[in-house]
């Protein structure tokens, strides 16, 4: 897509989220002001009608099913608890393999549930051939994307394992891989991301997709007494969502700009989309495999995300941040422990390829 | 304060939130756009920078002692869940009096806590001195302003039931007195607001403001192996506050207007913004105890918010409000079961005196 330093200044973001912003931003929030989205009634019709734009189009970019619901909330963190109260009475499991997977483990812990995992050492991915899950698990938690270390997870091995498992809910952090990585929803109960990474927007909404089952298991604990949360536990979320509303009054700025955007990426074409984040991936790659000074920190090709592209960098992240901030291009340290040795890329619709290949000029 | 129709149509919101959004609104919307607020990094020294002069803003405006904390939350209902969450190990007592002060309560329940409460009538307010609360309650709860009638609460009240409780925590919902009405932060452990009332912005942010005994009661419930929630619990917002930053990535374009909009408001001048308020106040309660078709709900003046004005209309609530939206003036219908029988009113700072006036004249 045609990207554009919309902030008015040179600086070009391919932080990991947040980062650049759409090219159009700053035209969808004065329409928004325009149009009077910020001032009219949550509960009236227009504000109705454009909940429900933004979700048919939502759903139409992401191929979800018409059956399942889409709620909107403040942060993907907050699905992570909300899946978690609603889906689990004792029992979940989870795939962990850096920062933001443990964090959906930990806040299970939070949340006195017996969370189980199976943990790999950062930037390695998952044999799902092999992976052995207890019985009574009852819900399933993968992260389609690490967004610490740049690992992925492939939609067939979900399905390899769901197989095996037809009786466990599967929960699905896409964060940082929507709207570029296929979800099959067939084997797939719930999905969440937010907005601030491959949308392009400023952060603070969180979309969570979630399908009867959840709807009916968080029904059956609450039904048990237990508590699943108040005014953000899914049945009612899905009694507002009937009505094109939230059970609060909603993050209406950011719901009718990820309407705008969505519109948008369907009239460039998802398929478009895809293809040139393969393509800008493939170069990106290309030049860390050949450049000894910045070794791709994923190994295994199959493993390697496309949208999160982490190198190591032996001289230390510092240097390498400065001289390409110097450049304008702002691009992510690595996280937590690998902060000073790695940095991150982020490979996002709105980053053009001629940008990357300048900025990876500047890193030769 | 100057208003204008900043969404560039004829129409000017007088509801009572979302409402007429602030003037500026659009300015400090671009302004964000292009200082990159929207693309930084969250947990860089450039958001902490902003974070912190929301915070010292709205503390100032709001007159917040230093030693209470400030939290950014999804909204003024994730803030009652919270409260509850974080403060009540068995019991909270609650003023209900309309809607908002009744769904506190029901968050209490829907939690499993064991919530009572001091109702009275919608259009009443409560006699502070022969209130009863039971002894064994651990946190009181009081809206300021029940923004379904028209109903406030005075802080002399509050503060004579806590001579008598000073072993209870007290909460208020500011929602919408906000920043107007004042709040004594002696006999106040917390608050919470949302922003698209008395600030002019779109909805989508809550704050959360809380000294150390809740965040004592917090940590005490959590030792003893209790269910405070996870991310948003309070010794988790309060670790990432201390590093100006919130435990999830915030909604950064709200706290940046937030703290652009404190800073217009003090400013302008905060005794200015209340006596304006209060001469708006009294010139539409006039209006209404002269005109017999639209008599004011509250009949007991000193229950009257000068914030949201209640009318009856005994012609039924549509035509007039078509009459008044005729001429471009958004005027809200009552809540729940007096939508069809009362218009209510938001006399917030966005809105002007001469504005007012022309709109009383359609009324007329």
């Amino acid at each position: 897509m045609k990207e554009k330093a919309s902030n008015g200044m040179k600086n070009i973001f391919f932080t990991v989220g947040p980062t650049q912003t759409h090219p159009k931003l700053g035209e969808y929030l004065n329409e928004g002001l325009e149009r009077g989205v910020y001032s009219i009634s949550h509960r009236g019709k227009e504000s109705g009608e454009l909940f429900a734009h933004t979700v048919s189009s939502l759903k139409k970019l992401l191929n979800v099913p018409e059956d399942f619901h889409v709620f909107f909330i403040g942060s993907a963190t907050e699905a992570m608890e909300l899946i978690i109260e609603n889906c689990v009475e004792n029992k979940c499991f989870h795939f962990v393999n850096g920062a933001f997977s443990k964090r959906f483990f930990q806040i299970a812990q939070e949340l006195r549930k017996h969370p189980e995992k199976c943990e790999v050492p950062a930037g390695e991915g998952f044999n799902m051939q092999t992976a052995s899950i207890p019985a009574d698990t009852e819900l399933v938690c993968f992260t389609q994307n690490e967004t610490s270390t740049g690992v992925k997870i492939d939609m067939p091995d979900i399905r390899t394992l769901r197989l095996k498992h037809p009786d466990k809910l599967f929960a699905i952090d896409i964060v940082s891989s929507a709207p570029y990585a296929p979800v099959d929803y067939g084997v797939i109960d719930c999905s969440f991301f937010s907005v601030q990474k491959g949308f392009g927007m400023p952060s603070g909404l969180g979309v969570l997709i979630v399908n009867d089952k959840c709807i009916q298991k968080a029904e059956k604990l609450q039904a048990k007494g237990m508590n699943i949360g108040s005014f953000h536990n899914f049945p009612a979320l899905l009694k507002s969502a009937y009505k094109n509303q939230t059970p609060e009054t909603p993050n209406a700025l950011a719901i009718y700009v990820l309407g705008r955007i969505c519109y948008a990426y369907l009239e460039y074409g998802p398929e478009r989309i895809r293809k040139e984040t393969d393509e800008k991936a493939g170069f990106l790659y290309e030049f860390l495999d050949n450049n000894p000074r910045y070794p791709a920190f994923v190994k295994n090709e199959s493993w390697r995300s496309k949208t999160v592209i982490v190198a190591e960098t032996p001289e230390g992240s510092a240097p390498v941040l400065k001289r390409l901030a110097e450049r304008g291009y702002i691009v992510g340290s690595g996280y937590g422990e690998f902060a000073d040795k790695q940095i991150r890329i982020g490979n996002f619709p709105m980053h053009e390829a001629k940008s990357i290949k300048r900025m990876l000029k500047v890193l030769e």
